[in-house]
């Protein structure tokens, strides 16, 4: 069995370490999902995902699956045979919308954009005249760019705009009802510093309206979770699933523990931690991979530098001082570290500790 | 928001309550999903749902999903548009499969039987000369039934057996590979005292031979997860969606317990707990509802006597001992009641609390 007391410091592109409430959290004796203390529970955990989703959208809730549970949630709601869907790739999470639109049965219109470059809104904008949906990544975790989906949103016409907020979500501003953004969806493992396991997602009633009324997957249709989170109005709450009521107390935690911070200070804490980190990586001669002025406040990508051993590094570094760092994705595996200062590891400490390790990693591995 | 103090016994039809050792795993440090710890952990969690299933199948894993997405990953792997599904149905996880493979484009062709009663194999046998999937319910959540999967899977022909072994998977006797089961799923929260959140899903060679090779699902495709959990031989491990980590050193902590405490060991204990329960309400005059010889040693299903308010029985168990039970399903909501002992609940001190305190609530609410 595993050394369960071993302890990471979590710096890759998630998950992060957890906040400690998140901990306790998770460790609280279990609760029925019909419970009255377990309806409150949601209730709240619902209420804070609107704060950090910036949306009143009725429908906001943690989807029982992952980031990509909640990525295909997205598509299958809103998307069918012979629809369009306009999707903009600039990395890895692009790249993986298209194959799950696919296969949700649309036609798919794609435009690419180089990798480490933010999306062209221009482009995006021009590459269908009515397309059901538009799809776009907020901050892409495979090559650390931020892309301006405000611009997107207000010029989208009758489309519906589907976002990915997986590495933005309670770290970097979103703010969905201002944006334009008519389905979102998310992860817990990495701003909001809880584990994996649930997808923060959110519809507007826009989309709900012109949802997809019978979608293939019953698991993820939205007509059947709003009834789940009691967001149907005066008919009150269906059983559907039975709730992950422990993953959702650590969330519940996570999101308070954020909010008594302040959403405001806890996105300057995640700015502060990366403008020290990517100079610090500069002044030690890397070059970092993002596009400037574009670079996330939350995960930073640097190049490795010629003939520096990229796994090794990350060995030593997991070795040496348990520090986890991320390898490049794709086409860039070996090419690239993505370093991500998220949740509560956007700090100080944390920038200091992972600089001065690396460089004492590319020295020796 | 809610007291974080309040303890339940969770005497209802799941989530149980968690074994000391499932609640401790929870609160690890949360570590990467491509750590080699994590992958040792993932290992582990995978041996032991082999065992618990009874199956050597190298598809054996904890899919990111509740109990309901396993449901869905064994549908939209095995049927497609026109494919034929002959599903029997004595309870409402059987009607939810019914629905689940008709989104997945299946040609339904269901056999209904009472609720109360197991499944009648010849007549699911009968239903259909050549149908590409057969799927029941193990153990009916709904109604206490155990259902014969041995003779089904014995007899199914050149058929996909999908079995529900939800409300049975680690407290009763399941042989995936000795009774012929192609695709399995349960859930965590019951007999396995872990918390909501992962379904151990199990899938043959011969069904993952036959499989669906471009589901409708990205999430749910048993071709990718194979990758996910290393099952794909030489080419090993592949990413695929990050692990929900902290629920699976859970899973991995509680079927380290029940495999220490020894899978027969754990059995017995779930038979004698049951036994005692049914005894007990019988000599509280109260009738029992599934079919004598079929009950469950997992969940006991109780008629409402006349005159009695059900759903105040409940309100008074929750307020005065905070114990929950559960109520019925769909057209007998509220004319039973389902009591379970699983996991760490199956003993004689619940059996005991339960009684007298359901005694108490009758005389009293």
């Amino acid at each position: 069995m595993p050394d369960i007391l071993t302890s990471r410091f979590l710096f890759g592109p998630g998950p992060s370490n957890c906040y400690p409430e998140v901990t306790a959290a998770l460790a609280y004796p279990v609760i029925g999902h019909l419970d009255p203390v377990f309806i409150e529970r949601l209730e709240n955990t619902c209420a804070g995902l609107r704060t950090v989703w910036g949306t009143s959208n009725a429908r906001t809730l943690p989807l029982s699956a992952t980031g990509s549970g909640g990525m295909e949630a997205a598509f299958v709601n809103t998307v069918a045979d012979g629809d369009v869907a306009v999707i903009a790739v600039n990395g890895l999470f692009g790249e993986r919308m298209c194959e799950v639109a696919r296969r949700c049965g649309a036609t798919v219109v794609r435009v690419d954009h180089d990798w480490g470059q933010p999306i062209d809104v221009e482009r995006v904008l021009a590459a269908h005249p009515q397309p059901k949906v538009i799809a776009a990544v907020h901050a892409e975790t495979s090559t650390g760019v931020l892309s301006d989906i405000a611009s997107l949103g207000q010029n989208k016409g009758d489309a519906l705009l589907i976002v990915d907020a997986v590495t933005s979500i309670g770290g970097l501003e979103v703010t969905a009802d201002d944006w334009g953004i008519d389905v979102g969806y998310a992860c817990t493992q990495k701003c909001l510093g809880v584990p994996p396991g649930l997808s923060p997602f959110t519809v507007s009633a826009r989309a709900f309206e012109r949802r997809i009324k019978d979608p293939r997957s019953w698991y993820l249709d939205i007509g059947l979770l709003g009834g789940y989170v009691g967001a149907v109005g005066g008919s009150g709450r269906t059983y559907h699933h039975t709730a992950p009521v422990s993953m959702i107390a650590g969330l519940e935690a996570g999101l308070h523990r954020i909010l008594a911070e302040g959403l405001a200070a806890v996105q300057a804490r995640h700015r502060a931690a990366a403008a020290a980190l990517q100079a610090g990586l500069q002044e030690m001669g890397l070059e970092l991979f993002a596009a400037e002025g574009h670079r996330l406040p939350s995960l930073t990508t640097v190049k490795v530098p010629d003939g520096v051993d990229s796994a090794a590094v990350r060995r030593y570094l997991l070795e040496y001082f348990s520090i986890e760092i991320g390898a490049g994705a794709g086409f860039y595996a070996s090419s690239l570290w993505r370093i991500g200062m998220m949740g509560p590891n956007a700090n100080a400490a944390s920038v200091t500790l992972v600089l001065g390790a690396l460089k004492e990693a590319i020295a020796s591995a």
